[in-house]
């Protein structure tokens, strides 16, 4: 056996089934080894960044991680950025790279880069397999890696001469790797800071956003008048009837501090003291107030629902029930405004659906009017590397097993992975972009304003994306994805209720 | 005056008067610099590895850098690829990279990322900026190492505090870096080579594929039998009536062993001993003969035209007139083949154009038939990170003042970066794109093939690109870019002549 038959035969031992993949001639002997073996969905992105992006999405939905299939350092580059914004998901990724045979490597051929640093910037696990014997044993070894909680980028690195060569090992199953332990002193202090009667802040990160935390955390703030947010970075939400009504830490730093000013203490589960995004001159870094006392509940690679079930126990917090969000939106009428988009598609968004939002300057509003939307997961870009909204989308559909997909997705980020469109058609996933065309990197304008200037020609030639147009109907075409214009909210709706009936993706085009 | 000021003056100053760009938040006031201060011409790219591959096809015509503008550690992550390519095609790139404020990246913000170690993979030379007074003076040092023979990506990574805060010095024009000494003994080694009677090849890389080296090698040929080629891995070749009608070394591995089995002496001019793309089981590294004698007549970072120059007068190599390559082609009829593409090609071209090919499995034949045509520049991927023939030829239009670009791109390739197609349109480029529409991943067919399996289905999911067809008149529509259809040469000629009556971009669809 060789050694990409071993590596293959350990994945699905592993119960890594999906391979998301851009392969080169150095992949080769792995491709053939795909083809020889059943049992691995394979799924081709037209370039690396669609690829890792769709294996974040899948990993959000489904759990557990795929992998992928790149070819070489450059295959490696081209996929970093969603890597990065995985990274700050926190989503479980085998990242397998193609490399350079082990004795081709020191005759720096043309595709030779250097991998394993390019990988560090990404990976909590890095390993290079350096002769076929190995690549099962270091396959099981990164996808025990990626599951590790909190989950994260496991990058193995095969050199092409480990896969063809023979002496190919299967290894077994891995058993997870356990959380780190809870603290109890940090369980007490939590507690006590939770009793002293000081405006306190139960920041849910991670783990903490789905639902099994968010239960347990309404029961603590239901029991001591804390407030429950979400952080700004996270990667999932559990949201809609049923999930507690979270408001997320604003994006824009000012924002950011005024909704956080008020708190004397934070409480952080699997959740980062909040900073903004950038730095601004004459402006602080951190987006709470300087002397408000934080404690960490429990860190993502500790058993979050555990902690807070601990916090519950000390508490003696009772039952609560859920609150009720009230009357379930309808659909906004007339010209588009975020809130009216957002109402929109908490009216029409079918139960259990995944709202995929990369809306950047349009996301004002989501959060409220979505609240009384039937339940639905709602998916974040995490790392702030804008293009990750229509590859997470098109894994998270991969994952679904026919569960609809929302893709809310800003026009300047969506160019930069506009190839998902075509995974998209081929794989007939059920995935509704809407594309919000305002033809501006308007956010950018929005951070311009804060320069004190305004933008003359030099500038927006680098801030507007007319001139000429963007084409969305024609280039959702292109890829083999039916598509439609929408100048109103009225027409949005009556177009998303047709692509909700489709198997396949639906690109709408709303003017805002 | 701030550092972003003092940075967009000493560009200015150091000759650096054109920034491909992709803007984030943290180069606002870059931007605003640039509005504000006459002279740098700016072009937006949609995603980033588009703005690397214009730098590098602008600096490849415009024999100087230009700079970027991108965004954080994962705008640098997008543009890797592009940048590893420039890197082995030895362009001068200013690459400026935006980055945390200096005293805000402790804090791990969303977009944080190891920018400097990203930027070491491609970079020769790597500088972070740690106040607003050092802008200038690193700027003015980055040109200069972008400048260095034999050209290089320089990175200048800019904390965002750097560029916002007063202080900013003006740097001056710094003097070009002096090539490398000439070694006395290597160009006498290389003549008592020459004149030993042995075979002998000169294998010509970076600035010996120029013209100015072309004809002095050349002499050296006609004086003493050896045989000049040009390295595979090379990034732009003089080629067409009045150059020396150069063989390239193949791609592939077999046929570049066969090609160089020969020659029992090998002189190197800025070229590195020909190694082929990747190792294959069985067969060696290496595609010259192993008892093979190599000299280095000159490196890259070496005056190649004046060590050629000193061979010349070391063998008393006479004046030679360049060979007459015979009556230009003529338009191919019918069905396309790579030789008749390359005839069309060839007899159509304007004088003095620039052939921009990512022609990947179809470039078979280019060199043999477009020796006949009007004198050209040809530019070639060097680096093997597919994804560079369209934006190199976007920069390359920009650099060229009006001189004709012609793309002949693979498919595959082209969708890696398709979105420069949007810059070609905004620019009025005259950009004639040639897609080679074989609906695959051909040359990956060829390898995977070699591996000594038939693709079955799971396979041929990762190889093949129809299920759905690309639409690539949608596409470039979609982008502004007017397009058509060529099911034929004839019709493939008359489109060609017809974009180059345009000023701006035209895309042809060729079946093949």
């Amino acid at each position: 056996m060789n050694g990409a038959h071993s590596l293959v035969k350990t994945l699905l031992n592993q119960g890594v089934d999906t391979c998301f993949a851009n392969p080169g001639t150095s992949e080769m002997h792995f491709v053939a080894a795909l083809d020889q073996i059943d049992g691995m969905r394979c799924v081709l992105g037209l370039q690396e960044n669609v690829v890792t992006g769709m294996a974040d999405g899948y990993a959000r939905i489904a759990g557990k991680p795929a992998c992928t299939l790149l070819h070489c350092g450059p295959g490696l580059a081209n996929g970093l950025a969603n890597l990065h914004n995985a990274r700050r998901a926190r989503a479980a990724i085998v990242n397998i790279v193609g490399d350079q045979a082990t004795y081709h490597r020191p005759h720096d051929a043309p595709l030779t880069m250097d991998t394993s640093s390019l990988a560090h910037t990404v990976s909590g696990f890095v390993r290079a397999s350096t002769c076929a014997a190995d690549v099962g044993r270091d396959a099981a070894a990164a996808t025990q890696a990626a599951r590790a909680l909190p989950g994260q980028v496991a990058t193995l690195i095969l050199p092409s001469d480990t896969c063809w060569s023979e002496g190919g090992i299967v290894a077994d199953a891995l058993p997870a790797l356990t959380a780190a332990p809870l603290d109890p002193h940090s369980i007490e202090t939590a507690a006590r800071m939770l009793r002293n009667g000081r405006e306190t802040l139960i920041l849910l990160g991670g783990a903490g956003l789905l639902q099994p935390a968010q239960e347990l955390a309404w029961r603590v703030a239901q029991a001591t008048g804390a407030t429950l947010m979400a952080d700004f970075v996270c990667g999932q939400v559990a949201r809609g009837r049923g999930r507690v009504p979270l408001a997320r830490v604003p994006y824009v730093a000012e924002a950011a501090r005024a909704a956080l000013e008020r708190f004397e203490q934070i409480i952080l589960v699997a959740a980062k003291p909040p900073v903004s995004f950038f730095a601004y001159p004459g402006q602080p870094s951190i987006e709470y107030r300087a002397e408000a006392e934080l404690q960490t509940l429990a860190r993502g690679d500790q058993d979050v629902v555990a902690a807070l079930q601990a916090l519950v126990d000390e508490l003696g917090a009772p039952p609560a029930a859920m609150p009720d969000p009230g009357a379930r939106p309808e659909v906004a009428h007339g010209a588009s405004t975020p809130e009216g988009l957002a109402r929109t598609v908490a009216a029409l968004m079918p139960e259990n659906a995944i709202l995929c939002e990369e809306a950047i300057s349009y996301s004002r509003g989501l959060y409220d009017e979505t609240y009384a939307a039937p339940a639905h997961d709602m998916l974040h870009l995490a790392g702030g590397a804008i293009g990750d909204g229509m590859p997470v989308a098109t894994g998270a559909a991969v994952a679904g097993s026919g569960r609809r997909v929302i893709n809310l997705q800003a026009d300047g980020s969506a160019m930069y992975t506009i190839q998902s469109l075509w995974t998209q058609a081929r794989e007939r996933l059920p995935v509704t972009t809407v594309i919000l065309n305002n033809r501006q990197y308007a956010i950018l304008l929005g951070e311009y304003a804060n320069v004190g200037a305004t933008p003359g020609e030099t500038a927006m030639q680098m801030l507007d994306l007319g001139n000429p147009d963007l084409g969305w109907i024609n280039l959702a075409k292109g890829m083999g994805v039916e598509a439609a214009r929408a100048e109103t909210l009225d027409e949005l709706a009556d177009l998303m209720r047709a692509s909700f009936e489709r198997d396949g993706p639906f690109l709408i085009e709303l003017m805002i």
